[in-house]
């Protein structure tokens, strides 16, 4: 039989709930499937940061990088600013591992309510492979006093004096700025990814940017998804602008196939088509990195007024929990997984946002019973 | 009678259609509620660049200074690479009459179809204020070769030296980076008009950001907008982040009345809006400054393949005729506008692309004889 080690990360608010539900259905597909996941516990998120300070350490990342995958809760808590615990542990393990690509799949599942007017799971079946490691994620930016001129590169360059030491005279027009960063390497290496992808679909893809506008950072993007496509003269390409393309989620959902995208706009896409595939309740992702360490979490957060009550919808974790076993290679068991979640929903045995009566913890006990059946 | 002068830019595509069709509109408005409209025509857009290389010049800019308002058709030509006509026309014309407000109702007049399930005309009624000189539109960014370190700040100096004539070592890892800037004026002056409005309304006030992630740019942000809403205690405030936000534009647009955001989730989200308010055929917006030059153009592009067929749907420009006129502080005149659109789709009076057999010419002359029935 094999083994995988695989982390948990919990996290905050309905994290543990829902990740325990998660865990009783893969561990069910590893006893249907013939293998057994052994999962060891990490400790992160706001309590952890609350009392102690520490986020998370060079020393856990070190150890979390031990394992193939990493199953993720949620982080967030109202007592923490906006940012801290994000930035900190989240985008800090996405970065650290070089998970390049953040998969998630929009599809209507069967017996699932979408706010589309006549759209059925047929019209809803497209993945979103979202860049995950540049972008406006990088984490450069800074706040500054400075002259009051409209000029703003004059301005950016005297936040740069005080960046790197140099004085710059003070006023009271305070400006903050960001800077977004895009590789050809990184642009290249998750549309690699997204072609491939496709290959094994429908054979279409399409590619978002804003380059009328940020015409540098998705310029290149352009320039680099012109070139890598030439690798695919089997797949049918397209481009989005970003405004555009929330449009066409909305209007005509069946014309995606695959769809790649830097990854801010990927953060907002990806929410809306979590929206039309049934809501948060119901969306996964995954952070791949294909050659290291990658993490599996639901798309939705961590809910905090919900924390305990027995109530959170832990189907996006579970789907998460999919992902994970495909990444491990068990893809008859990531389907069985999908299958039955499918199953429940039919049975109406779900959680009460979704119209059910069933707490958050029945739901892992009739799925995996479900998986095993 | 007033007289009201004004500067008249079609543009490209289906521009010059469709600007015609606002034009008798506006004119008959006009001679209802007793004032004239002085046109000014301006000829910019893709041919004229085409032939001279020629965007948009001091001179001209300096010419339509004279002008409280611009009545803007659409530009852009599959001739053109993107982002030449866009910064250098549109773009420029907001930047230079410091347009700060880009107003964006959000309205699904009766008898139009929405793409959502159940959602009435009171369901959707908002408007989005859209700041529209900062953020990631300043157009700083560039591209170069750089190291291959994936420690961004130390590239990004790097690019800072080249930009400010330094050397650096070049590599086969290329980058571009694009910055956004935040002030605390730009922020102020769009949130105070949008609390001016909300209270005009229903009070109720969303602000958008992403300062989980741009803490920077949008902490500041966030910062401002706690600032201002203290001068505003009668209006109700929430914050909803970018990607949440298109979730409930689509499962809950009652819950909105105004919403202020900055410049680039301002253009996607508003997208999105003219979706469910039934598409771009009936999206107008303004780009004011309200002590200088304001602009009116609808949302859409200039759909060049419907170009001189006498098809396109004239909607949108005709309503952003209308926010024209409210400019100009016809208001009466202004509701007229919109009334005699929603009585036009009523009558099934309306192009193809909305189930109806008219061609562009025809619209504006049948909700001109409406206005002046
Ligand atoms: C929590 C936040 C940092 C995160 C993101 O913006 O990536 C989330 O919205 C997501 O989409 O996974
Ligand atoms: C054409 C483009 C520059 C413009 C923008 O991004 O602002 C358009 O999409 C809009 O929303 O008015």
């Amino acid at each position: 039989m094999t083994t995988y080690n695989a982390a948990c990360m919990p996290g905050d608010g309905i994290g543990p709930e829902i990740i325990a539900e998660g865990r009783k259905v893969l561990d069910a597909a590893g006893e249907k499937f013939g293998f057994d996941i052994n999962w060891t516990d990490f400790d992160t998120g706001a309590e952890k940061y609350l009392q102690t300070g520490e986020l998370i350490s060079e020393d856990e990342l070190k150890e979390l990088g031990k394992f193939p995958a990493i199953y993720f809760g949620a982080i967030g808590d109202d007592r923490v600013k906006p940012g801290i615990l994000e930035k900190g542990i989240l985008l800090a393990i996405r970065f650290y591992f070089d998970q390049y690509v953040n998969l998630r799949p929009i599809k209507l599942l069967k017996g699932v309510e979408t706010p589309l007017a006549n759209k059925k799971p047929e019209d809803i079946d497209f993945v979103v492979v979202r860049e995950n490691t540049e972008d406006f994620y990088v984490g450069i930016g800074s706040r500054a006093k400075a002259g009051k001129q409209r000029d703003h590169l004059e301005v950016i360059r005297d936040l740069y004096s005080v960046k790197f030491g140099i004085d710059v005279e003070t006023d009271s027009d305070e400006l903050a700025y960001q800077i977004g960063v895009v590789s050809r390497e990184g642009s290249k290496r998750v549309m690699e990814y997204a072609f491939d992808l496709a290959q094994k679909r429908e054979k279409k893809l399409t590619s978002v940017d804003k380059a009328n506008v940020l015409t540098d950072v998705y310029g290149l993007w352009r320039e680099v998804f012109e070139e890598t496509k030439k690798g695919y003269p089997n797949v049918t390409t397209e481009y989005n602008f970003v405004d555009a393309v929330t449009m066409w989620f909305v209007k005509n959902p069946e014309w995606f196939d695959v769809v790649v995208t830097p990854n801010m706009f990927g953060d907002i896409i990806t929410d809306l088509g979590a929206m039309i595939q049934g809501g948060l309740g119901l969306a996964p992702g995954g952070n791949i990195n294909p050659k290291g360490t990658s993490m599996f979490e639901p798309i939705h957060g961590s809910a905090p007024k919900y924390k305990g009550k027995n109530v959170a919808n832990p189907l996006a974790t579970i789907w998460s929990g999919s992902l994970l076993l495909d990444s491990l290679g068990e893809h008859a068991a990531a389907s069985a997984v999908v299958s039955s979640i499918e199953h429940s929903i039919l049975a109406k045995a779900v959680t009460k946002d979704m119209g059910g009566s069933m707490h958050t913890s029945d739901i892992g006990d009739w799925i995996a019973k479900d998986i095993l059946r």
